[in-house]
């Protein structure tokens, strides 16, 4: 096994948040299900953002604020996903760059618009998505550069990449190189509703170990075994999985490994304003810990602490460096 | 004179703030004059946008976040300002819109792209600006609506407007237009380095009574009359203009009537996060209560509560009702 260029590869949609204040009558009168992710066509991002009020935009997409979080933690991180070459896919380029994390896949030249997402913010800082893929429907094989995989300790990838049509292929060659130079491969179920639309092959990932670590929140352990009873669940994914976490908000984490299972506890949190990326930034400390070598103890905290720094503004990605953060805390990074 | 469909119809340069942090060394090694706004071309866009840190892209422009600071608090809201019909120029259309301000100025179908500020916040919360006017350039004599203009009871406008080539000439029109139909002209002095450039040019639109009541802050003062001392200024400005209204920061303001000189606290703030949108808040607060035949102390209290809000969080437009803002104080609205 070579020594990785990278700590950490994620692969996932490449999407601009455009974030806006709804209570939630808005949320009912527009046909939307509370912190839920919905896929939307065109027509209906148009009607939805000409409902919204003003709104912020804030680079954004799951996998892509794991990642960003990732390189705040210090890590040595790169990330894969489609923008097309406008305004939007600039802005998605830019931040990332920015965040330190190197960002090589070309943007498209034609055809659908950088992806977006609508997001409502409820007054008690849940999230409901509508994201329109645009651009990231176009996220294909030959976006996938065998060396940059080869070179990474962990490819993270997101089960969105299952609603792009050919995403899948991408995750499954990134995941059979990984492998094939002994790296580990990270999935995040991303969505329960998103469980729901791939729970078979979701599960098929897992028990053929084509993916080595699993995130879930209690919604998508829940959909994925459709059953509502946690510790039974718990079992099901501890058995099928080599490693799996499970976030359960103010509850903590679980670590489910095969010898033994780590509950972690949340960050105390002062004001819920955002809860977008709560998952994604969970993901990026726990795996950063990962990396380094850490116990699950340990990169549970890292997880705790990035999800707590999310939620408290606006926006997915961290507005401090979480390096400082960790240490400031005491926790080792 | 008719009765007014608006309170008040502002004037600006169109404009999308692209924001992110930076420490005092960014500033000075990217040759920046900290809490000013530069000037940029295309070139110099590119540069400082690849050097910035990871940001968030919020509809700005003085005069717009004036007005969209005046629909807060519940006025009758008109804006003109160029954009051009791209994906920015979008956002900037649907935010002043999702205000609930009324902006019907064409977007350009073609030549340069919409106007984007490039905005550092420091530590301490003051922000540097470096605006490329983009597509405000192609404001001009023909976005001027005449009946709209005329069924203003204030047209508002900004200093920086004379910076775009032909948008002055737009300026005077609406200015003819309101005086003919017995409305108030309002103009803000924008920055002291705009001053610096079009000293002559405002102090002649105050004396000639283009302006009836003059905005400024004490560096803005300062410049006009290129006197450091704060009390021989306001004098000099006492005695230019009918009406005027000097920023003082944390020291509240002072409204300068020709028969009486009234001094307004500033509201307390918890802690500055971004002081963009500071001034332009500001006037918002001062012309809703004068549009609707407040006391100068009144006009000017609404004028401090709606700044200390707006410095409070990124980007400078509201993120609460003033309105309701107002009422929680016990202010009249």
């Amino acid at each position: 096994m070579a020594a990785a260029t990278y700590d950490v590869l994620g692969i996932g949609n490449a999407i601009v948040d455009i974030l806006a204040k709804a209570d939630d009558d808005f949320l009912v009168s527009h046909g939307m299900t509370k912190g839920a992710m919905a896929l939307i066509d065109e027509e209906r991002a148009t009607a939805i953002y000409k409902a919204m009020g003003p709104a912020t935009e804030i680079s954004g997409g799951s996998a892509a604020n794991t990642i960003a979080g990732l390189a705040s933690f210090g890590a040595r991180a790169a990330f894969v996903g489609k923008v097309r070459d406008d305004q939007l896919g600039h802005v998605f380029g830019h931040d990332i760059k920015a965040a330190n994390v190197v960002f090589e896949t070309p943007a498209a030249k034609g055809g659908a618009a950088t992806a977006r997402s609508y997001i409502l913010v409820s007054p008690d800082g849940e999230r409901t998505m509508n994201t329109f893929l645009g651009a990231a429907q176009d996220l294909s094989l030959i976006d996938i550069d065998a060396n940059q995989i080869a070179a990474s300790s962990i490819v993270y990838m997101e089960g969105y990449l299952w609603d792009p049509k050919d995403a899948k292929d991408a995750f499954l060659k990134a995941s059979k190189i990984a492998h094939d130079n002994k790296r580990i491969v990270a999935l995040t179920l991303s969505d329960a509703f998103c469980v729901g639309r791939y729970r078979d092959e979701f599960l098929n990932l897992i028990r053929t170990k084509t993916v080595d670590l699993v995130f879930a929140n209690e919604a998508e352990l829940s959909s994925l075994y459709q059953n509502d009873n946690f510790d039974a669940a718990l079992a099901q994914l501890r058995n099928d999985a080599n490693l799996a976490v499970v976030t359960r908000s103010e509850k903590g984490c679980v670590v489910a490994a095969k010898d033994k299972v780590t509950a972690v506890p949340a960050f105390p949190v002062k004001q819920v304003v955002d809860t977008t990326g709560a998952g994604d930034l969970f993901a990026a400390g726990f795996l950063f810990g990962t990396v380094r070598g850490m116990t699950h103890e340990q990169s549970g905290r890292l997880g705790a602490l990035a999800a707590a720094e999310v939620i408290q503004h606006i926006g997915a990605r961290p507005q401090t460096s979480l390096k400082e953060l960790a240490q400031s805390q005491g926790l080792p990074v």
